[in-house]
C-alpha cells in the first residue's frame, strides 16, 4: 500500500511517499515559501534531489505541484493512481481525539470547530486535507492529531488553577504537543530495550526544533512540557517556555505591547535566540559559548538547568524512572547537554557513561553499565507514525 | 533590647514588640482595613485581648494609634522611649540587597526606585519606615527583604527565556519571594536535626497564605518557585501558579480583558479558590471533597501534583535531598496532603511514617525511621528572623 504523508504548515508542505507496511520511503520532500512567486519545491527519488523554483500561492497548489511532478511523470514509478491513502498531521485535536482516525465529514467539522485553538496551524492542516479531497477524489484519508497522544493525562495534570469556569467556556488546559515524536521515540527505543516501551515509566526529552519533555508511564502518556500552546515549558528555540505570566503583563505594560506583540514574542523572539541573541541554533551558541561568550553559556546553562528540573519533576509524578530518552537535533547531537543534564542524577538511578555518550553517533545507548535508569538516544520519525496509523486504518 | 517588628500590607499592618535576644513577645496585635473609618485594631498583651474600631485614614495613623495605645498607656509595662530598634518587611528588594540592612537615605532611595516593581507592597512598607521615622525619631530603622534570601540563586535560574534585553531594561527576572519565611523554616528545623541547616540540602514547602517551594543547598537558595511575582509556581490559595503564558493572552483576547483585570484573574481568582469555586480555605475544601465534591477533589489533586513536581525539580536540581520541611497552615495542619504528596517517591529517599503523618501536633519528624531523607514539620515564624537580624544590626 502507497501513502502520501502530508504535514501542511502555514508556509511550507512536508511530504513523503511510503511503502507500507515496511515503511519503505519512495519519495520525501518539501514546498517551502508558500503564498509567493519564488516558492521552492524540493524532493529526493532514491537519494537523487530536485528542486525547482516556482510560484505556488496556497496549498491546493502546493499539493497539486506535488502530484503533478511526482505521479504524472512517475519519477518513483508511480502514478496518482496508485496512492492508496494519505495521512495528515495535525498540530491541534482538541480534547476529544485518540491520535489517528479517519477523515470524514465529522471529523472535518470538528477540525473546523476547533481552528481557534491553533490559530497558525489547523486552518493549513484543513487546506491541505480539502486539496486531497479534490486533487486526490475518493482516496482514504487520516488524520493523526499530534496532541492526541496526550490525551491520556490525569485531569489532575492537565488541570491549570485559573477559574475553573475558563476551562468549562474555552478549553483551556493543558493540551501538550509533539505527542507523535514522542511515541516515536517510545517505538525506536523499544530496538535498545529489547522490549515494549509499555513495560517502563520513561522520561522522554524531545530536545529539537519541538523541545518538550514528556512522562511516559507504562504506555500512556501522564504528563507533558507543552501546555495550551506548545509555548509552555522548556526553553525551546524561540520560546520562552515557563515563566511568571505576571511578569509578561508587566511586560505588556511596559512597552506597551498588544497581545498580539505580546505573544510574539514569547514565541518568535525568546528562547535560545532570545537569551544568547546569537542564534536560534543550539551549535552557533556552544560554539560561542566555547569562545568565551558569556551570553551563551548563560543560555545554555539556564536551558540545561530547565530540562534538569523536569525531569526531576516527571520522576516524582511517576514515582522513579526506568528510562530516559533523547531525540531532537539537540538531544541527538548535543553530547555536551546531554552530559549536563544527566550529572548529578544518581540518587534517582540515573548514571551517563562519558565515553559512550560522547562517541555516540546516531541512535543507541549512553548509560553506564551500572546505570538503573537506562538513557538512550533516538531518532523521532513522526512520518512513519503517521504512515503506520494510516496503513493500519485504510489497509481493509 | 526592645525591639518593635512591623508589617505593613496595603490596607494593615501587623506588629510586635520583642525583646531580644530571648525574643520574648511583649505585644502582637494588627491593625485592619487601614483607609476606613471603622479600621480595626487588635493587641495581646499576655494573653489579654483588646479590640477597637476607630477610623484609620493610612499607615501613618495606624501606626500613631499602636505607638499611643501601647506606650503611652505602657500597657506592657514600657514606654515610647523603651523602643531600642524597628525591623520592618519589604517584600520586594530587587537583586541588589541582602536579607536584611539598616535604613539609611539610601537604602529608602533605592526602595523609592523599585516601587515598579511591587507596586501592592513597597509604597506601604515605604509609609511606615516614614511615619517611625517621624513618630519615633532617632531609633535605628532595619529592613528585612523578603526576597534577599533568594540572591543566592545561579543566574541559570533566575533567568527567564524571554529575550535578555527584557532584564536589562526591567530587570525581568524570578526573585522569589517568601525568603524570611524559608529561613525561619530551616532554623526552626534545626531543632530536629540537631545540627545547622547548612549542612544539608533541603527543600522548603511553604503551604500557607504564601505557597512557595524552595531548594536550599548548604545554606543557599538555589531555586524558589514564586519569581517576578510572587503569582508563579504552585497553584495557591488564590493565585494560579505556573501556567502557559500564552493561555492567558489567549484569555484576555476572548475575555477581552485590561492587564490589571488579568493581573487580578490570576492573583485574586485562581488558584485554590477558582480551581474549587468553594474556597480558598484548604479545610473547607477538603470537607467538600470528603462529601463527595468532584470539583474540591480535583483541586487537592491538581494542588498536590504540583507540589510534588517542584519536590522532584529541586532534588533534580540539588542532585538529591536530605531533608523536606513541610510549614504553613496547610504544610502544618493537612497531614492528607503531606502524605498524599510524599506517596511514592521512596525512589529518591522520601518515605512517610504514616502514623507519625496523622497524629503530629505542632512540630516534629514524620519520616519513617528508615527514610534517608528526614521529613519535618515546623512553624515559620518571620517576625523572629526580622527581630533578630534587627537587634544583631542595632546592638551595638
Amino acid at each position: 500500500m502507497k501513502v502520501l504523508i502530508l504535514n501542511c504548515g502555514s508556509s511550507s508542505i512536508k511530504f513523503q511517499i511510503a511503502d507500507m507496511p515496511e515503511y519503505d520511503v519512495l519519495v520525501s520532500g518539501s514546498v517551502e515559501r508558500i503564498g509567493y512567486n519564488d516558492a521552492e519545491f524540493k524532493y529526493t527519488v532514491k537519494e537523487n534531489k530536485q528542486t525547482l523554483v516556482t510560484p505556488v500561492l496556497n496549498h491546493e497548489q502546493g499539493i497539486n505541484l506535488i502530484l503533478e511532478t511526482i505521479f504524472n511523470d512517475k519519477v518513483a514509478g508511480i502514478g496518482t493512481d496508485d496512492i492508496n491513502a494519505i495521512g495528515h498531521r495535525v498540530v491541534q485535536g482538541g480534547d476529544k481525539q485518540n491520535i489517528s482516525v479517519m477523515v470524514d465529514d465529522n471529523v472535518i467539522n470538528y477540525i473546523e470547530s476547533i481552528k481557534d485553538l491553533a490559530p497558525l496551524h489547523n486552518p493549513n492542516h484543513l487546506a491541505g486535507i480539502y486539496a486531497c479531497k479534490k486533487l486526490l477524489t475518493g482516496v482514504p484519508q487520516v488524520v493523526a492529531f499530534d496532541n492526541g497522544f496526550h490525551m491520556t493525562l490525569p485531569q489532575s495534570a492537565y488541570t491549570y488553577g485559573i477559574p475553573y469556569e475558563y476551562y468549562e467556556k474555552y478549553r483551556i488546559r493543558r493540551y501538550g504537543f509533539h505527542g507523535i515524536a514522542f511515541r516515536s521515540m517510545a517505538e525506536e527505543a523499544e530496538k535498545i530495550l529489547n522490549a515494549s516501551y509499555k513495560n517502563y515509566k520513561i522520561v522522554n526529552m524531545m530536545l529539537g526544533s519541538g523541545t518538550t519533555a514528556n512522562a511516559l508511564k507504562y504506555g500512556e502518556s501522564v504528563e507533558v512540557s507543552t501546555g495550551f500552546t506548545p509555548h509552555e515549558g522548556l526553553i525551546q528555540s524561540t520560546r520562552a517556555g515557563d515563566i511568571d505570566a505576571a511578569a509578561i503583563l508587566y511586560l505588556m505594560k511596559k512597552e506597551n505591547l498588544t497581545i498580539e506583540q505580546a505573544d510574539e514574542i514569547i514565541n518568535k523572539k525568546s528562547g535560545w535566540k532570545g537569551l544568547s541573541g546569537i542564534s536560534n541554533d543550539m551549535r552557533e551558541i556552544y560554539n560561542a559559548a566555547e569562545n568565551g561568550n558569556d551570553r551563551a553559556r548563560l543560555t545554555i546553562d539556564a536551558v540545561c538547568h530547565r530540562f534538569k528540573k523536569y525531569i526531576g519533576a516527571y520522576s516524582a509524578i511517576m514515582e522513579g524512572i526506568d528510562v530516559l530518552i533523547f531525540s531532537g537535533g539537540v538531544g541527538q547531537n548535543a553530547s555536551y547537554i546531554r552530559e549536563k543534564v544527566c550529572s548529578g542524577l544518581n540518587y534517582m538511578g540515573i548514571e551517563i557513561d562519558a565515553d559512550k555518550n560522547s562517541e555516540l553517533k546516531g541512535a543507541g545507548t549512553i548509560s553506564s553499565d551500572n546505570s538503573r535508569v537506562k538513557i538512550a538516544v533516538v531518532e523521532a520519525n513522526e512520518e512513519k507514525i503517521i504512515a503506520a496509523d494510516t496503513y493500519n486504518l485504510c489497509k481493509e
